[in-house]
């Protein structure tokens, strides 16, 4: 048997224990991981620098800072650690509960979703987050990261197996798959016998390979062609300052602004604020053909800009005939993450918030907020862009599933 | 172009609209169809007649009957129309709304899903009553149906078609495939551009190869190996009646018990009850080794029965060792869709439903009401047999994804 098969039916068995395993001892655990990581930080440097040392040469310099820890990011990963805990366990949660005529008593309640798979890439801090989160919600997680994160990883994970001995949870809740061969990925992506839901975090072409080859049912996170649209009627300094922001305050994560629309009635005005405030923010843009009439030193975007997400310091501007185009424009390039408008026009503003087809869809606000810690929700695996299950953050209430419990005195139909 | 990727091209088109129709003009789009139904009846009844003639040498006596309609099945179709009148518009539902410390105001709303494609066989009904429900909770629909009601389908979704066009609504939110190509059938299972989810009705066989094939999010439904667990302390009089109501009201659909679990150390006195009155039901019984040494007449089963849904008047008669072997047995063989056991301990009952994995868990009752009328949510689309997005009865609720609106006033993070 390969590891993958072996490793997902100890997670299948691991989960059954897992998901009776009280809010008590998770938080128990959680705690343990939070001091084993701080504990052992050297040891975590340690293999986190062989993984450096592997790649240096391979990988460009924003990959290898994405593989790379320090002091403040285990500090972060234990501090992830102790957020969750003062998160409520969503497991046995009453969602509603009522009585039939017949005296059936009906509760829908909450529950764990089983055995979630984690496809990841290159960053070592997703072992920690995702296994804290998925534990607490009461699943067994198996975990594959970025062969580029190898020693990373397996240390991380022997803190998190640590960590679960230490409070009388059974090690086999999490799993490691340390064989980064794609046949073993594929079996990972088709076993619905013993894995209940597959996340992949990590790049638009990780998740597109996740979604052709899957059997198992997946939770799609992550890929934001994000567009704020500066409606005629806007107030030009409030605009300003989400585009920038969007664009600006952390340009690789998914919520991040990629493309400005700018109605064309108000286009000279605001592209004058606009463009030079882009500039000095060293932000590169990429001029649809008016834009480029009114800014000849621009560069002119390709047809295929429209659909890139950069997550880096470019953006896409164009001019736009008014709100319908706007639409139209979001409705055929965005990813239906997170979309704002800019405008002080109430009717605009329904119509914007009606028919986009987006995650989050927001008025005169930055796309940066769509978080689950913004909203409110505490920690998230990721932002869900897909429309069964769970759209937008995605926290422990995502992370499962619902059962009906019906109590009856030998009720027949 | 092919049939399947014009036809879908214009429902997403559609479905744009049909997201902005209100609740007012859907109904009174369901009011025209019952009226159309019941107006049109002979036609229907003729354009069937051609169905049943074609097939009368394929099929079996039991798929030609499911294939048929007649005056009263057509007046549930209608009756079905008016009843789901009656359910609310979940669309535009403000599920949560709460304002974040920095002032913006965050909407959590129900929103359709968009594109809903129904694939199922023979029983031309499924065509009024999926399109009913889709189009009710706002979505677009593809229909395609099993090439036996090639005709009847047609007919009805011309009616439809006329229904909404009767109430100014696109005839293009209902698509008929009307080509049975299978190349066709995996080109809508995989257009992911155009179509939100698939919804498969049918027999298992269906099932899989819809979960096999598709790229396109699949809602699955409705196999049903379901289990009534006699457990030593049950009440034998109630736990008759349970197992033959279970079994016996109507054997054929998904929620009806297939097998019976049986406490040894009950067994030879419940079986006693249990044996003459399912053969006085005409049930044919499937006997465990421990159940046949006790009825040496009874057929002995194979391997494979504890994992088949007969769907008709057969059930598996196990006697087991206890609530463990019970619950190791329903997780072993059930397909998480309804589980019952019959009790007088409480701990036993709390037990059982805490470790049984499955959308609805029973104590003193059957399995039969695992249905949407029966938990009092109206209509439903199917018993959604997976973990994700929706479990159980799917009513219109579960025929929409949510969205967030957020209102601020230039707020930048």
């Amino acid at each position: 048997m390969n590891e993958v098969k072996t490793k997902a039916i100890l997670a299948k068995q691991a989960s059954l224990e897992m998901a009776l395993v009280s809010a008590e001892v998770k938080n128990a655990f959680l705690q343990s991981l939070a001091t084993l990581l701080r504990e052992n930080s050297e040891f975590i440097l340690d293999e986190n620098e062989i993984d450096i040392q592997n790649n240096q040469e391979r990988l460009s310099p924003a990959l290898i800072d994405r593989l790379r820890l320090n002091e403040n990011r285990i500090e972060a990963m234990a501090k992830g650690c102790e957020d969750i805990i003062a998160l409520n366990d969503p497991n046995g949660y009453v969602i509603e509960e009522f009585t039939r005529p017949n005296g059936l008593d009906i509760q829908k309640i909450r529950v764990p979703l089983g055995v979630i798979a984690m496809i990841y890439e290159a960053r070592p801090n997703v072992t920690i987050d995702a296994a804290a989160l998925c534990l607490k919600a009461g699943n067994a997680v198996i975990l594959r990261g970025g062969k580029e994160a190898y020693h990373s990883n397996k240390y991380l994970v022997s803190l998190i197996k640590e960590a679960l001995t230490r409070n009388a949870i059974s090690p086999d809740s999490v799993q490691f798959i340390e064989d980064n061969d794609r046949t073993l990925a594929l079996e990972l992506m088709q076993d619905r016998e013993h894995i209940d839901v597959l996340i992949p975090r990590g790049s638009a072409k990780l998740i597109q390979s996740v979604i052709e080859n899957a059997k198992v049912p997946v939770l799609e996170t992550g890929v934001g062609n994000c567009h704020i649209y500066v409606e005629q009627s806007a107030d030009l300094r409030k605009a300003l300052a989400i585009v920038i922001n969007a664009k600006c305050s952390r340009p690789g994560v998914c919520n991040a602004a990629e493309k400005c629309l700018v109605d064309q009635s108000i286009a000279p005005q605001f592209l004058d604020l606009l463009i030079p405030a882009l500039k000095e923010a060293s932000v590169e843009i990429r001029a649809c053909h008016k834009t480029k009439e009114l800014y000849p030193d621009l560069i002119l975007a390709n047809p295929e800009d429209w659909e890139t997400e950069y997550l880096d310091l470019i953006i896409g501007v164009k001019i736009v005939n008014g709100l319908q185009e706007a639409i139209e424009h979001i409705q055929k390039y965005g990813t239906k993450h997170s979309e704002s408008i800019v405008t002080q026009d109430l009717s605009a503003a329904q119509r914007f918030q009606k028919e986009i087809d987006a995650a989050a869809v927001y008025v005169n606000a930055s796309t940066r907020f769509t978080d689950g810690s913004e909203f409110g929700y505490g920690a998230e695996i990721g932002i869900s862009t897909q429309k069964l299950h769970a759209r937008g953050p995605m926290g422990l209430n995502e992370l499962c599933t619902i059962k009906y419990l019906i109590h009856g005195d030998g009720q027949v139909r």
